[in-house]
């Protein structure tokens, strides 16, 4: 996707410069972080959080498959909205089929998991639940949602349910399961590890991951190559912000893209220097 | 989910009362009976569809499950409309896969069962079709539901799909399906048993159940329980409201959620008595 | 789905001419073709393409099977937009699980299948990938899309998966797929064949067909039978568009739908006469 | 399928007249009714039983067909046993998903009715329960099967799930289900229509039905056709034998199937005259 | 299911008391522990296996469920082998999606969990690796399994797919598995976790667990509840054996099963004596 | 898998010369080309056919995938037997959707693609039919398939379904489906392309591929690498075969398995001049 910057860019070089009547609508609006996630980052974080809400998630792709991950992107889930980008790090959660036994013995260490996760989760973060896959039980509602995003939380991730379906989809907060009930979390599930390495579609997901999410999927990128990533992603961002800008003049595909041809690049060396 | 009512308070408590600047959306707007149902209800179903309409799903679900109903909610269709609450009574009707001897038999004795029962329907009523999930074929489409509509009908539920989706999804109707199609009802399926006991998802359907539907489920409650389930759920949908009030003034889970200790347990008699 | 011309008629009837205070509403709004396809197509294309916007899609549905015709409705996609009617032709690819040896053959002899048939696409034409349902990789994405779009490009119907997914669903362009991927086509798929007859979901799909496409699937029309069953199915739309309107005004279906009975029929012929 | 008399013939005409040293098996060995259905026929359900015992499943599917059933064979459900025909008269059940409300009422009726339809099943009959696919419950286990075994009882076939799975692997009985599972009926499902039809996999079944049932599926045929079908497909047959002993001569395909040129049809006159 | 000894003792008291001549095959032959278990277990497990390979599982079945365990079956796999009792005690692994860091940081902490869990295996035990359902991949294969087997291994549990799969059917094992694959572990999955709680199917099974696995699926048991649920199932058992052996002598089900009436009541006391 | 002639020197080793009383069966017993086949390939073949049946099925997926195909492994499908190894090179035909027009200038220009692949095949040949999975269709039967076994060939691969499977299931074929029915090929399909690349499974076969089929899937070798692999994998099996048998010794994995230890590795040298 192109970035924010890049989409105002493009209608302006299009719509005016390039004097093109009507101009086509070739890129999403521009991403933005929820308020309630911006005022409560540290400096450091907007920082990130602005180049994470502006960088091409398919660039990013990308750079995270010639990183060593080609398994990071969770595609199996349903996002609540579209037309909407998380960005946020994981809090991971594993839950289990209930089993009276065990859920005796961990209940008894302290609360179920989605409680404490709301409650714990620091701003920008994303709580990830591990249920498997199950569509008959859920694993929070909007209530603690309500404490998580005034807590700054920025996403929910289940690989199974939720219940609240439309408050949920009225809160400003990214939001992505298998389905929606109306049950609590028992008697069907429970809560059973916290912070740990967890299943979410065929990725494995970990805590302090930085998950980025569109309508079709989610991107999962380890902390230890984000900045990578994401200098990568955004210089290739570039380019493709000026392939889309030729072909909107007119220009046939052929030493446009994939790959541009000399003249081109020459183009887009000079595009560059306008920019800046 | 939050009732109309609370919903409104709740934006008044938090936005005026407390003096949070931008408070934070966190419940779905007030749901509305459309129109067409309601200048059509008798006085008494007007009252008990406007409960219907305030009461929480995730409550009544609770109540309902407490009385000895676990297996009532159906997340297996899809709807077509979101942020829109189906409440309505069922009409129910059983179609089977074709075959010519019953068919014949069958059809000799009355017409298909979508036009008897867009005909025979009451003010408030629910068409649910269980056609066993058969998604080659329909049961019905937008001329014998505009007939449906002039009797005052609230919503279709089918185990199967519709034809003519657009204008179904312009009408003020809900409806939810497994599938479109542009097929008539044969040659897949032919209509068989009208008002018996249908299997809609992993639920049994019977006349007269009451349904109420927003975007994850339909939850089906037995008429013979409704006034019970609607006292008991209405009543804990006050306290929930007002715990979300409590956590959007900041206060943490321990001590609000899911259980009030004594401190606020006090606060919530006299939020009580305010609001009264 | 009634025309675009009969919504206007029938708000007009039921509306104002029969002084019903609140009509239903009770048909979709009238589809537009997208400018960026009306501006390019020919004279006679653009006649054929308004009528193939304006007729039912179900009457057209009958009109098709009883041609002898009836495995050519596809709903096994998901559409990226409800409430916007695709109409175009299709130009058609096959791909396959991607092969070292058979890949190094056909990427010999020219750019993958989405570059060429973007390039060579005429105003008005369906890319249709045949990609047996894949959902782990994508066929193409907004760049190429982009230069789609300035050909004159309709739409877009992958049995499989799609990248870009925000900015697809922002062009004024019907999509239907089956899932999004952040991946490109490599390394699980390939292109193989281009304009040969494909498989979608359970319908095979020739180069050259007409395509219609709603919000529940995909109406697939040989192009050898295109004008008589616009010519069945409008004639019919007439007559749906009259029963209907009967309806609005509080008719009972039995004489109005699925028949006419005699007393309706002679109004029909007055409304149509009336309509000239 | 060759029915068991062909299957001798072959093997004698190939081995033996026809001289070839190590013949090629071609066809199942024949069919046999337990003795346990067997001894408790009527005699004339006994001659009726030997025809559909040796009559071609597949030239009774294009019978059944071709009398306007084309919807009659039920793939979906998986044998307990391979290499064993089914043939049988079917005694149909609903089950439901449970609900504590109807379950009270329709067990204070009477029993469950795996009980019931075991006790009073006949001689030759199938119990075919309908239990819309459900695979967590099971409808009945080996010691109610014994008491049906003990009445005749032909098969089961379940469209859900059944406990006991190796008892009833080691009985003398042709059994298709869903899956298998522990547990008892409850608290899953209830029984709650009898003898009245239902859907098994894509098929309507009414009771008196004759199936036929073999490793890949089952065939439903309307008793009121069962001789025309019998007929027709026994006389195919007689022809499919033909070809096959041609085929196993080493003739190739044109000229013998699937239609026999004229020279064949001759011999094929005296192939059948032979046999008698 | 009867257990082994009930097995010969109804020949016994079918054929030869009761003079039935000839009786019918109602019950699976009688379970046997393989050799290679067999002689490695300690006094005390050789008796515990041999009730758990004498029990019936439906009874069992019905014990754990009335301790309060009732999502303890698991019916999601399928095994290699029909025929064949599994019994054994559970020894874990948690399998993930392979993601390049989490792998480098878990393989320098020792070997892949299959070679460690199959050289440190104890008899009687059974592995079950929970790889969330992933069909491309696999987690051990026959050699590895070779050495497990020497170790007295009793059986496999894999939510996911083994190699090898002819060699596998060939020991004296039981395995049960979603599906085959000739792949080896990576690149798909890497292993996480040993000895926790993990998913296998719906169910939730704890290092330690006893499994009894038949071909219809696993149920698992608490360690500690399995001597109570031996006592209460082994009990209803004989209960099971003596009803069926009046059904076997032509009684009919009311008075026999589910409940023994008075009459049959005393005879089942006359006996449990005969037989001591 | 273990080649058939380590199969039997295991059994001689760890049985005699190492002098363990009761020799755990590890290995499936050799596999063996039908006959039919057997007797009709050319000296060339057979003798590739021999290594084909020899070699084990793990590591000649090994050695295809280091050769750059990592996708060649089909195991979608179900298998007729179990036990049984297939061998055998692709004839592929592709399959569509029935549609009247396209059906009619294919079927104008020859027989159905099952009759002239039958009639046409080669000693060793497996008929490969891409249907895109369709189940309610089959593409050949008993019939059919007599003849492509009277021409000598190997086995059968349908991403679809077949009829007449007791029948097949008789013969000496190795036969993989979807799953049976008793319908022809229409109405559902027609035969389309003849030798082309299809897709089976998330594989594509191309005409010509060698295939080794087993319980749990296919592997599909390209024609051009199939020496290579042979090659590559017959003496990794040896090696397999070492271990194996040290760890029927009783020797622990350490060292064994999956790699040699210094010691170990001389004495697998000596190993290989023994079986010289």
């Amino acid at each position: 996707m192109l970035s924010a910057m890049k989409h105002v860019t493009l209608l302006l070089l299009s719509g005016a410069l390039f004097g093109q009547p009507t101009p086509l609508t070739v890129s999403a609006p521009p991403n933005q972080l929820p308020p309630s996630v911006a005022t409560r980052l540290s400096p450091a974080d907007r920082e990130l959080f602005g180049k994470l809400m502006q960088v091409g998630l398919e660039t990013a792709w990308a750079a995270v498959t010639s990183e060593g991950y080609p398994q990071n992107f969770v595609n199996e889930l349903t996002p609540l909205h579209t037309g909407r980008r998380m960005v946020g790090r994981a809090r991971t959660m594993r839950y289990l089929p209930n089993r009276k036994d065990l859920r005796d013995k961990l209940y008894s260490q302290g609360p179920q998991l989605n409680y404490r996760s709301a409650e714990e989760a620091q701003p920008g973060e994303v709580l990830v639940f591990d249920t498997g896959g199950e569509s008959r039980s859920t694993v929070s509602g909007a209530i603690t949602t309500t404490r998580f995003l005034m807590r700054g939380g920025a996403g929910i991730v289940v690989d199974g349910g939720m219940r609240d379906v439309p408050d949920l989809r009225a809160m400003p907060m990214s939001i992505y399961l298998r389905s929606g009930h109306a049950s609590s979390v028992s008697p069907i599930l429970m809560s059973a590890d916290y912070q740990v390495p967890v299943r979410i579609g065929s990725v494995t997901v970990v805590p302090g991951d930085i998950l980025i999410g569109e309508d079709h999927g989610i991107l999962v990128i380890p902390a230890s190559i984000v900045n990578k990533v994401l200098s990568t992603a955004l210089s290739h961002d570039e380019q493709e912000e000026f392939q889309r800008h030729l072909l909107l003049q007119g220009e046939p595909l052929p030493g446009v893209y994939p790959t541009l041809n000399e003249t081109n690049r020459k183009k887009f060396e000079e595009f560059k220097k306008r920019k800046k």
